[in-house]
């Protein structure tokens, strides 16, 4: 099942795929597609089967499309997650290594990723994204597929600029107990990534999330990202190096998960045979059109405005 | 005026103090104080009002108290803000730097800190939060204290084993015209805090949210961090190097801020004539209650629970 949140009259809505061309809408009370996820089983069941045979049918083509959840708990992304890595990293942890971006950098399929040249060099992130249905902690990694309400499309729109001028080289405080302060200095880098992943649209995500019944196993998805047109990325989510079930049950023992949460399963990274390197794509200079394509569950479109 | 959230049977409800000793209750429709801020003053007023001449009164000792927002749209906190900072920084931004703490991570006043084994060290960060009333973008400078609704307390809890566990050592890869392939390797190191600063309890905040109109200055108040009743860290709201209107307005000009997100504004640093840095209270290993007070605001207090 494909379902999606849209903007009806200003108000926000529920679509249900009814097939290539058309969605059927949900009730008013599904404001989101975490409203609907966090209804018993059956009773959202009942609502899409009376939506699909006699609700209100709209065209695909003409919808405002919405993120998928409105302002979930949490979006945490995995840092680093593709088999292309290990070749780039010295040392680096052997755990999924995670960031939050917050809600509001979230925008819909086909709205504007707005950038203004301070940003500095802003590039796109293709990304698979998990949808929580089931929330909990300590999540057992054969446990942890049942938790996942579907899956979506998040482009993790990072600007390298930022990140490096929130980088801070300094000398952290660590406990030395034969120090007559107690403490000693130890030279370190810290970097802090709200404003670098965190901006305004920084976080395009959807159009659809598709139910895990409908994606048995999501490390066989090829995964692309093409800019006005030319493909940049050509890879699949096999070459994640923690597997979805891997990094939900790991976050889980840290932070709880909830329903409606996202998690962003990391850059997709393997170049196309005529792309470069998506950290190549400076969407500040280039403006455009970019897209990020993932088999069976849709394509997320967004335009650049410069301003 | 002193507002908070707590649990009645069960259910969140929302008070607000009435005497040092005593709270009153608001209707039922305020289930968190977001709830509260997001109405239009003259309707808000109006139901503090009528509780405080008639609502339900209960003994402030006996409280459940629960995060003042339930689920904020983001917990935004600004690295390294105290003037001691300067003289460990090599080099870093002349800007706040941020992160993003997940909603999940916050736990009321009085309620566990729960800590394993495993997190290693995790000391304490006492700090001022802000609470915003009206949302905005790009909000000037001079205008930024008129969209903070009132003031609290944040207890900003961080493991720096988990820090230095989930920064990475890598090749960042870069644009490079004259390169081959268009790139070039840049040794870098970033690192990721979802984990060291969003672990379940990690964030206490509260008890009270004190408006505004109580605080015309926020940089005037002394902030205390005190372990097992020995004051650690005694320090003022005047030795923040960048002001709540400051963080408030540069924040507001990358991510749009939302009523009932909050802003932590950095680690109060200055120790006690008898303590320590806040450093070497690693509450893994010694347990106890952590408690951090700001004059005007109140006090926030944790027991560890080792698990």
């Amino acid at each position: 099942m494909h379902i999606g949140s849209i903007e009806i009259d200003g108000s926000p809505a529920v679509v249900v795929r009814a097939d290539e061309e058309s969605a059927v809408v949900l009730p008013e009370r599904y404001t989101d597609v975490e409203s609907l996820l966090r209804e018993p089983v059956d009773r959202r069941r009942a609502a899409v089967d009376e939506a699909l045979r006699g609700g209100e049918r709209l065209p695909i083509a003409g919808m405002t499309w919405l993120p998928p959840v409105g302002r979930p708990g949490k979006v945490l992304c995995v840092a680093l997650n593709n088999s292309a890595n290990p070749d780039r990293i010295l040392s680096g942890p052997d755990t999924p290594a995670m960031f939050v971006k917050p809600s509001s950098s979230l925008i819909g399929h086909g709205r504007a990723i707005r950038l203004r040249p301070e940003f500095g060099r802003v590039h796109p992130e293709p990304e698979l994204a998990v949808v929580i249905g089931q929330g909990g902690s300590d999540i057992p990694v054969d446990a942890a597929l049942d938790h996942v309400f579907g899956y979506t499309i998040i482009n993790d729109l990072t600007s390298p600029t930022m990140r490096d001028a929130d980088t801070f080289h300094y000398r952290a405080i660590h406990p030395d107990p034969a120090a007559p302060d107690g403490i000693r200095y130890v030279e370190s880098w810290v970097s802090y990534p709200a404003r670098y992943k965190g901006t305004d649209t920084f976080g395009p995500i959807g159009p659809w999330v598709v139910t895990s019944d409908a994606i048995p196993d999501p490390h066989t998805l090829r995964i692309t990202c093409s800019h006005d047109g030319r493909l940049v990325t050509d890879d699949n989510t096999a070459n994640l190096r923690f597997s979805v079930a891997e990094v939900v049950s790991f976050a889980s023992s840290y932070l709880t998960l909830e329903p409606g949460d996202i998690i962003a399963m990391g850059t997709a990274l393997k170049r196309s045979s005529a792309g470069g390197a998506v950290q190549n794509v400076d969407l500040t200079t280039l403006g455009g059109v970019i897209e990020v394509a993932i088999e069976g569950i849709g394509t997320l479109s967004n335009p650049v405005e410069r301003r």
